[in-house]
């Protein structure tokens, strides 16, 4: 009989594992260090070390281990590929080290596609079997759901919503990442700053231009300065139209977005529903469609870790 | 035990059904006009008719009948929502009135979703799993297949590639339909024509600019016309650029382009190859992912609403 399941969250910088109960319910954590510069080979012992510290005696009694990782991952064949803030980290068979060690059904995730498991099934999309989740930060990533399955892709390169192509114009061809993610914030509020503009922004970085970050103009923006609104309104109406796809492609049920960028809020959810409404084919793609702030906060991995064995990998909801 | 398979078209101008064994292999075919400005009362009452006439008596001998329908419709439902080209057809219990005329399971798709299966089951992408199909001809349209099932949305909306948004500039939004299309071709066409370009176009029209389709630039295209192959081209690099976001969304096996623009060959396969190379973010997304014309001729929307019915309504190929 299955009591418990293991979620495990392996990041650039931080390695952590939690023991849930079979609804979820977290019972213990730890975390430890990353320490990516130490290569693949002493980074998988402190992983399967931080494991171990969770795991009860008697392994019979845990439904399965899921594990989040950057990408890119091969989630069918359990194996790391070559993620770029795990450097040196390249066809890792993660799954097989860790069912080796623990004798137990493993399963492993992409972080974007592990959060929007978490969210349809402890957060904001709970209770929805079509759902899209979109994270804004210094990259854009995504996780859909389709029927209660996790799109996944061949290999498992799918759900790539940042690495969709937004604007081509005269040669210039650009991706929705590229043009609304933190770091297209940053540089803008700095090409507008550097061109003479007035703004808030100049004086929380002291006019150290180079601290601009897209968490500065948000924090501006938060507290009046028109010129942060402005950059901030324009990322929500491209993240809309981002979204304006998606809902063509995958026409879900809810629409979930997290991420650094997203806690700007209505400042941003405001131009992205106002877009989906404009760009949208029919009203009946997004009339009873939420557009949601993610419900979970930072212990998104871990949950969604857990929901991976929920979902045997994300296979049914 | 069931031998027989009823396959079911139904279009703006025509009416077809066909009785296939369980293989696929057509055994009797027959056809008829829609009429649609009679009205969908009428139309319905045809259609069981032309159904009729390819139906066994006993319907315990077939498996079920599939019937391919111009969207939007719900498949889950089995409704006909409102297509376009059924002025009149709207929320039409299609799959209901099939059921109680032939007391048999019946399954309602759109036709690029039918066709993308019929791709899969019988066509070019036949034995893939995860497969992009688009249809590039007055619209463009798509059907995806993930890990065997078919990307329909909660309402059987999604899918709709062709309304991916491709152009973001100053103000003007346009989708990869709008941009690429039969229609968009024409357009181009005309408006470099009424501009003074020189080409072979013209005299395919004797001068009348009113008579340009994208087929009559196909053929001047194929003719060597250099004006013709550069808006050819400009279209194939657009659909690449569309096959891009399928690929980092998706992540198929396999892409199969069909449609009457598809027709027009290498000249339109070269350069979206061409695009999908350069934007693609990793070769892993494209290196063994053949981009191959559509296998299946005048018959796919047959052979797809037959493969409805293997597929149960495309839920697993």
């Amino acid at each position: 009989m299955s009591e418990f399941i293991i979620g495990v969250d392996l990041g650039g910088t931080q390695m952590r594992a939690a023991l849930f109960d079979t609804e979820l319910n977290m019972l213990k954590r730890v975390a430890d260090l990353t320490h990516a510069e130490l290569g693949p080979e002493r980074g998988i012992e402190r992983l399967l070390g931080v494991i171990a510290q969770v795991a009860p005696d008697n392994c019979e009694s845990v439904m399965g281990i899921g594990v989040s990782a950057p990408g890119p991952i091969n989630p069918h064949r359990g194996t790391i590929t070559a993620p770029p803030n795990l450097p040196g980290w390249e066809r890792i068979p993660m799954r097989k080290r860790i069912q080796e060690r623990f004798d137990c059904t493993t399963y492993l995730g992409n972080d974007a596609n592990v959060a929007a498991l978490a969210e349809a099934t402890r957060g904001a999309a709970q209770g929805y079997r079509y759902v899209v989740y979109l994270t804004v930060s210094t990259g854009i990533g995504s996780g859909i759901i389709d029927d209660g399955h996790l799109v996944l892709g061949s290999e498992g390169l799918g759900a790539e919503a940042g690495h969709t192509i937004l604007v081509v114009n005269d040669g210039r061809v650009s991706d929705l990442e590229e043009e609304a993610a933190g770091p297209a914030i940053a540089e803008k509020a700095v090409a507008r700053l550097q061109a003479g503009a007035e703004s808030r922004i100049r004086e929380l970085v002291d006019g150290d231009l180079e601290q601009v970050t897209a968490q500065i103009v948000g924090q501006a923006a938060a507290e009046g300065d028109p010129l942060a609104i402005e950059l901030i309104r324009h990322a929500g109406f491209l993240v809309g139209l981002g979204i304006v796809n998606m809902m063509h492609l995958f026409n879900p049920q809810i629409v979930v977005v997290g991420g650094g960028v997203s806690k700007t809020g209505d400042l941003l959810f405001e131009p992205m529903r106002e877009a989906v409404k404009r760009y949208t084919l029919d009203p009946a793609y997004y009339a009873d469609v939420p557009i949601v702030p993610a419900g979970l906060g930072d212990d998104v991995a871990l949950v969604g870790a857990g929901a991976l064995v929920l979902t045997r990998g994300g296979s049914s909801l």
